[in-house]
This record gives C-alpha cells, sequence and structure tokens, in this order.
C-alpha cells in the first residue's frame, strides 16, 4: 500500500492549495440548464397517498426583530449552528395534497399568483409544482386553511380574484373564521400589519369566495383520515393535523414553529408573527413533547423541502432530523 | 383568549385517541399518482452548475457483518439514533454531473440498466432522472469514476454491453486502473467478491470500453474547476474530489463513508467492502476533520438525496446536516 499512501495529500493545508483554472466559455458545448428540479415529494401514510408541494422559499435580510424575546445576535447563533448564512433568512413555503381514498385535499394554497410575479419566481410556485405532480387544482375536493396569513391564503385566488379551485369546498377552523370576520375586532386592530392582515382576508374570503367557507372544529375529523388539532396562538384558530392510515400517521404542523433551525431548536424563541406569543410557544412545546413522546413524524410548512422529519429532545429545545429522502415511493 | 384554550386538547394522550375513518374508495375521484417525483436537483458552486442525478436506492436486511468490527447491535443503535428502522438498511446512491464552462463531466454511472429490471426500478434510476434534468448522456463530455465498484460503474454500459456515454472521454484514477487490470492482482483474489469485482471491471472496461480509459493523478486537476483528492482504503485507488469556482467550493466524498446515519456518526465503524478498513477509517478521518476545520460542504454518494449537507464533530464521530434545499437555482 507504499505505492496509494504515498499519494495521500497532508490534509487540510494541501486540500486548500489546488490549483485553480478558470473555466474556459469558448470551448461552451451545454449551456447550464440554470433551472431548479420541479420541488414536489411523495409519500405514503398506510393508504394515502401525500403530495408535498413547494411554494418556493422568501429570501431577506434578517430583521433585528425577527424574534420578539432575543436578540438578532441570538438567531445568527442559531443559524450558524444549522451551517445557515448569519444575517439572512430563507423562509420556505410547502404546502401538501393528500389523496385519501381517492379524494384530493390540499392543506393552505401558498403565496399566490402575484407574489410569483413581485418575487421573481422565488415564492408563488405552488401552481407550477402542483401541475409537475400531476395534479389539476380542478381536481381538488376540498382545500383547509390552516390559518388566515397571506402565505397560507393567498394562492386560494388567481391574479384576476378568481378561485383558483374552482371545485373544492374551502374549510377552515370556527374559531379562526369568526375572529376575521368579525368587524369588531377588525375595528379595533392596529393600523400596519394586523388591519392589512384583515383587509387581505376580507378581499380573499368576501370579494372572492363570497363567504362559501365550511367551518371544521378541532378534534373533529375533517375528512376520513384528516383531522383538525388545536394549535392556537400563531393565530386565535390556527389548526395542525393529523393524517392517519393504518398504524401509520403524521402530524402536519402548520405554522406551530417557523424555521427549524430557529425555533424547533429554540421553542422558546418568539416570532414576531405569532398574535399570542405566549400561547403559540405553550402550544408548541406541548405538541413537541407530544411529537418526542410518540416518535411521531412532523410535515411542517416552513421546513426546508421536502419539509418532513423527526424531532428528539435537545436541552431546553429539540432537535429536528429531516427525512431521508425515498427514491421511490 | 378563552375561546381558544378552551378548544385545545391534552397533548398525547387526547391526540392519540382521535377517531379513525376507512376512506371510502367508492368515492374515488382522483387515482393515487403512486410515482416519485424526478430525483434530480442543482445547485452553483460559483459558475458551476451542479446537478446530483439519483440512482435509486437499494433496500435491504441488515446483514450481522454490514460492519466488520461492531455487531448487528451497534449498527441498529445508529439508525435508531437517526429515526431509521432497525434491521433494515437503504443505502443510496447519489452521482452527479458538473457544468463547468459548458463542459459536461459525469463523476460516477449508477448501478446500470440491468439493474433497474432486477432491483425492480429500486436502482438504476440514473437515466430516467438524467433525461428529467434535460441531461443527455451523448453530450456528458468525460465520465469521471470515483473506483471500480459496481454501483459507481456498471452504469457505464447499457444491457447489450453498448457504452452508454458514446461521446465521452472515460476517467480513472491511474492506482484504480493499475490494481483492477493488474492480471497478477486478479489471479491472488479470493472466490466471491473480490474475483466477481475482477471479472466485472474486466467485462465492463476490457470487453465494452476497449480499454479507452484515461489516468488521473490525485492532487491534479481533472478539468477546469475539478480537482482529483486521494482518498484510498475502500478501494486502493478510490479518489474524491473538490469542485471550485470563485470563493465558493464542495467535496465530492465518493464513498469516503457509506451512509452517513451509520458512518459519519461513528468513523470507527469499518464497511465490509471497505478493501483496507484501517487505511480507510485514516482517510475517512483526515478528510472529516478537513471538512469540518474548512467548514466545506459535502456531497456523498450514499448519502440520502440530494446527499449534500455539512459536518461538525461530535465526540468521537461527526454530526451530518443535510443541507436545506433551495426552491430556486
Amino acid at each position: 500500500m507504499n505505492l496509494t499512501r504515498r499519494h495521500m495529500m497532508g490534509g487540510a493545508a494541501a486540500l486548500a492549495t489546488v490549483p485553480m483554472m478558470s473555466p474556459t466559455a469558448a470551448t461552451a458545448a451545454a449551456p447550464p440548464a440554470g433551472k431548479q428540479a420541479p420541488s414536489f415529494y411523495r409519500y405514503k401514510i398506510g393508504d394515502i397517498e401525500i403530495t408535498a408541494i413547494s411554494d418556493g422559499a422568501n429570501n431577506f435580510a434578517l430583521p433585528d426583530t425577527f424574534v420578539a424575546n432575543k436578540t438578532k445576535a441570538d438567531v445568527n447563533a442559531a443559524l450558524e449552528k444549522a451551517f445557515l448564512p448569519a444575517d439572512k433568512m430563507t423562509i420556505p413555503f410547502s404546502p401538501v395534497v393528500i389523496n385519501a381514498g381517492g379524494k384530493l385535499i390540499a392543506i393552505d394554497s401558498g403565496n399566490g399568483p402575484a407574489a410569483f410575479v413581485t418575487s421573481k419566481g422565488n415564492v408563488g410556485q405552488y401552481q407550477t409544482n402542483l401541475a409537475a405532480a400531476g395534479i389539476d387544482p380542478k381536481n381538488i375536493d376540498m382545500v383547509v386553511i390552516s390559518h388566515f396569513h397571506g402565505d397560507h391564503v393567498n394562492g386560494l385566488l388567481n391574479a384576476e380574484g378568481q378561485p383558483l379551485f374552482p371545485n373544492a369546498e374551502i374549510m377552515a377552523s370556527s374559531t379562526e373564521w369568526k375572529f376575521w370576520m368579525d368587524d369588531g375586532e377588525m375595528s379595533r386592530a392596529p393600523a400596519g400589519r394586523m388591519a392589512d392582515l384583515f383587509k387581505n382576508n376580507r378581499r380573499i374570503f368576501e370579494a372572492g369566495l363570497k363567504k362559501k367557507v365550511t367551518p371544521f372544529e378541532w378534534g373533529k375529523d375533517i375528512a376520513p383520515g384528516l383531522t383538525a388539532v388545536a394549535a392556537p396562538g400563531h393565530t386565535p384558530g390556527h389548526s395542525a393535523f393529523i393524517v392517519s392510515s393504518g398504524s401509520d400517521k403524521i402530524f402536519i404542523q402548520s405554522d406551530t414553529t417557523n424555521h427549524p433551525a430557529v425555533f424547533v431548536a429554540n421553542p422558546g424563541f418568539h416570532l414576531v408573527f405569532d398574535q399570542d406569543a405566549k400561547m403559540a410557544e405553550e402550544t408548541r412545546r406541548k405538541i413537541y413533547d407530544m411529537l418526542v413522546a410518540e416518535k411521531m413524524r412532523v410535515q411542517g410548512y416552513h421546513f426546508p423541502f421536502p419539509a418532513q422529519g423527526n424531532v428528539a429532545k435537545d436541552g431546553e429545545g429539540y432537535r429536528y432530523v429531516p427525512v431521508s429522502w425515498s427514491t421511490s415511493l
């Protein structure tokens, strides 16, 4: 083995000094593809088929106030631990479509076609990736909304304000529906983000959908194999879901946490978009303790695609272990 | 907030008792898609575009001897820690294609079309996923082989024994080439796996490719931006690679480790397929210490797709942090 040993390089220093040549554009035969793969991913829970459909990701400079009760340095420390760049946030969006007994149920709808244009394609990819997954929005029987924030509801309408799921029953938790449709709550909403949310929700659910929304209740089945779970705090009626079939199940957490690198690792961090941060943390810890105890997989709306993994207790927080991508169904 | 609190469920116990209904097949409108997404993934290293192309994954019952110097229980403990099922192994295969300055360079070739048939599509997906990624094998200028094991070289030929990359220059490390083409080494190879490997390599490189192989040397550039790195042990001439452009780089580790849950977490575990296990461990530790010190990303042939991440020191071993999937290029 002397021959091969002789060739071994001297570790870091030697590796760092490898010569670099510039690619010669003159010989270019194959242009770069310049395009990411369509981001959808399939898995089975018993007899139920789930497809995670990416809506893209939002990239922005980390604001000082991203976490209300922590400093920007605390957030950067969490990002660094996850090998993510400092001073930046990339928030992915991963709605799912469930095929249970031939019924197609979408949970949430992404940022919508208008956001696709303003973000130059970074977000609002839902309809494109849905098509890549072979799913026609006309065939969707039901759209279940986890909560009434723009990145979950704006994809219900096209750029002209018409329904994008023309044959679907739209479902929302009765608590969420009541809160956002309440004129008193709207009149008391502080100007800025909260007032804008009310306005946006009236645009979508009144002007666009003519209030044709069916309420669901926590703890009850919305459809065979799909159960609504109370997860309030992020919004008053914020809902999570359990999909179960046979002995298998998965927890669809919606926005129980935002990005796992920051909020699964640190459940005590309060995202500025949590309407009742104390209640959101209480919900988060209760749900995550349950996930750990039951070793239940979790699908997260704001997890990096395919947005699914397991969690373990880790000090005061939790360790997120992304699922191993399965190359066959 | 009394209303929402009233609806909150009692944690694990309550969640476990959700009622379950059976999907009613009679209402079936949408048949399950029954098919995974094409598994390819793009990213940039400076000006270089890399596409990870999955060749699928091999599932098998965990043999007693998967790790030569550890018990089956030790392997199961590593799997459990990674939330993977006990007594089973799923080994993914993720070759890459590099577009550097318009030159298309494939590193390794997967299990080949014959394996696609015998595995019922679980492995040998390379050509299908390559097509999904928009890459024609006729346009590949160079195929660089990391080492001469079947899951890396069998994809060089089609089922009829003809070259699958008809216009590509085939490259192999001079050490690897010399070892497998040496008649003395072949005559001394123990019957079984080693003798079969020699036979397979003669079939591919002599009968199929008529010995038209260009040797490369460790520490030298194979192409602009692509440098060969010595990584012997797994085989005598086993090679890793660094792709670099501008200030960015990635380490293409080939089989420096097998599955990260077992061998990145436990670099002292000796995979039964490591020809010189002691040297393979030495190579592994040297390379991983370098990756940690330089915070260099690593692409692994046997990592779960998209087979890329970062590593941190963790006790006696290393912690693998899968990359966050980017939904745009």
